[in-house]
């Protein structure tokens, strides 16, 4: 039978059609008026999304490329700085800035938890020149209180800046960057913006812009002052990724058209649309006995469920790819075969939810034997689906 | 809440992104190497998937199109005919061979029904020329036998052509085009081929190139043996649509790989997949508590369902549409009102029928506030599925 292939990894994500045709047609070089004009377009899109006055850079790499860019950016060798980390892509920060000689102090929460404020509270000094986090980690599918952290910096008269991974968060979570205080803000296109991976983007704040006038760090593709002063003109420092760009333009416009044309309306419609597919997941996948990764936060980018113990998280995976051509993602790390992903963010609707949960049906009792019945997980999910629209 | 448009007409259907991509190259002038090479491919493979050893032509038309070459190809004015007719497409016949002068006897089968055969019999006379029958008639989602029809034609001993209309029948249903005796089978492109409408395409036996040596009605754009002549070098008569027959090679080459590159193989796979969803799509409403359309000979290319008394399919139409963005087709003429349908034909996969039976159950329930249960038509569906994929 006909299979057709579904992502519901969390990144890259289900491409926008409409994106896809804009980046076919994407053939401009890149330093011409056309591509000026979509590249400004494309950044003043970009504030919109990311909810902020501060200044918003595109870079041609993946996020991990944005997230080296704020470390090399913003500090020294021999910097103080505190990483906060509660899975794989915590433990990324560690190793980032480490690999530029600064000396971190790390509070951990156990993988599928987020953090103890409190504990936040205990290790912050006052020589920490940053504080890096994720807003969601991805490899946990845990959501961490952002505000939170925000207000504990602002409350400590805390010197750090505050650098958030929003990789996944953007599109799924809600951001008050300027309100709360967030220096750096960390987007990647292969995520709620509904396009291939390639690009990344970050919001820069005021604070860290006078910051980058005294930190040593070397750098030179990432180099954000550089990047900002070619902005200005409408284009980028280095040849860009031009199909990404007309691709993102593509996509950032269906947000904004599914609000109207208003694209802060668009992305608040975003971030339902994932909370809602999120939950009605959530209740599917409980109401089928499995157990969430991480019950307490759960971010809804994407959901983790720990598979019993004695089964192996693998065959789940390759059971979904192999009799739904369903793609979900494995644990990561020390987490491989113990849970499984599956991510709403980005181009996904509840008819996608209601699939996967079918799928998920076939596998937990044809597949796996559990004393489960058909229809279970998608009537859950769809009483939480039919209170969520009727608000 | 993100809505993704879902296309369950029958046809156009879901586009097959491999021919979209193929379609979006197709850069070619029609009188080149380049163009007889793929037009000689698709031609070869379109045997193949018809099944038959008689020549197949490609016609840059609809469906229709194709039907009328067949009347004037192969009658002539005053000739006596025998249509068979069961819906707005069997009605089509008949307007067809009398806009051609043709002196048509209909046997009618009333909507939703199929032929009594032995009305057939009784209808048949030696000096029919052809007789002109749909494979299966969209409009009330109903299958013909044609093998019985044909089996009829031949204990007759009759000299009429069978002239078949499979545009929703090809790749839905088994045909045994040279066994059988069908003289000339239609198709077209939007249908189980996963590609835009502009194409049509039919086979031709040895009787029907025989009858065009003596028919006398005036065509000229719809010339089959012009078309042959110039298939014959690898080239169409007029200007093809070219992007189309490159989707077309495209969507041949995506249905063989689906059996390991057995194009004959992927055919019998398709007509398969069709018929599963198809009948888990019809145990699921039948859950719900709707009425098909056609209980007794329902085709696998799409499911009519009737609603009930004191309710307007249009509505159901447009609900399906607000709601989820989910496409399907409302009743045709006087069936309009009465009753809407889904197609199974082409790329749609199981999780679609879930998506489908999952947006219906909210339809039911929260539109129409029926005493169904969530999850009651998807679970139907499932028990289908799972014995099927068993065998």
């Amino acid at each position: 039978m006909i299979r057709k292939t579904r992502l519901y990894t969390p990144g890259p994500t289900p491409l926008l059609p409409a994106a896809q045709f804009a980046m076919a047609a994407a053939d401009m070089h890149h330093r011409t008026p056309e591509f000026r004009a979509l590249y400004q377009k494309v950044l003043a899109q970009l504030k919109i999304f990311v909810g902020t006055k501060n200044d918003v850079l595109l870079l041609s790499s993946s996020g991990t490329g944005a997230m080296e860019a704020a470390v090399t950016n913003l500090t020294s060798p021999g910097d103080k700085v505190l990483v906060l980390t509660a899975g794989k892509f915590g433990e990324r920060w560690t190793g980032l800035v480490k690999a530029f000689g600064c000396e971190p102090d790390v509070v951990s929460a156990p993988y599928g938890q987020t953090f103890d404020i409190a504990q936040i509270r205990a290790a912050l000094k006052p020589e920490h020149k940053a504080v890096f986090v994720q807003a969601t980690e991805t490899s946990t599918a845990v959501r961490h209180d952002i505000e939170a952290i925000a207000r504990l910096l602002k409350d400590a008269c805390s010197q750090a800046l505050l650098v958030v991974d929003g990789i996944t968060g953007l599109g799924t979570t809600h951001f008050d960057v300027d309100g709360w205080g967030i220096d750096v803000l960390i987007g990647g296109s292969q995520k709620a913006v509904m396009i291939p991976p390639g690009l990344a983007y970050l919001s820069v704040s005021d604070r860290a812009w006078a910051a980058m006038e005294t930190s040593k760090n070397p750098r030179y593709y990432f180099d954000l002052r550089k990047e900002r002063k070619n902005a200005s003109k409408g284009e980028s420092a280095y040849t860009p990724a031009v199909a990404l760009i007309a691709g993102l333009g593509a996509a950032l416009d269906y947000i904004a058209g599914q609000a109207g044309g208003d694209l802060e309306k668009g992305r608040i419609a975003l971030v339902n649309n994932a909370q809602v597919n999120a939950a009605a997941t959530r209740a599917g996948l409980v109401a089928l006995g499995f157990r969430l990764f991480a019950p307490t936060a759960p971010a809804a980018a994407a959901t983790a469920v720990a598979v019993p113990e004695g089964m192996d998280s693998s065959d789940m995976v390759k059971a979904l790819k192999t009799r739904f051509a369903l793609v979900a993602a494995n644990g990561q790390g020390e987490m491989k075969g113990k849970l499984f992903r599956v991510a709403h963010l980005g181009f996904f609707d509840y008819l996608d939810t209601i699939a996967l949960l079918g799928a998920m049906e076939h596998i937990a009792k044809d597949t796996l034997g559990l004393p489960v019945a058909y229809g279970q997980a998608v009537e859950a999910a769809q009483r939480v689906y039919a209170e969520a629209v009727k608000q």
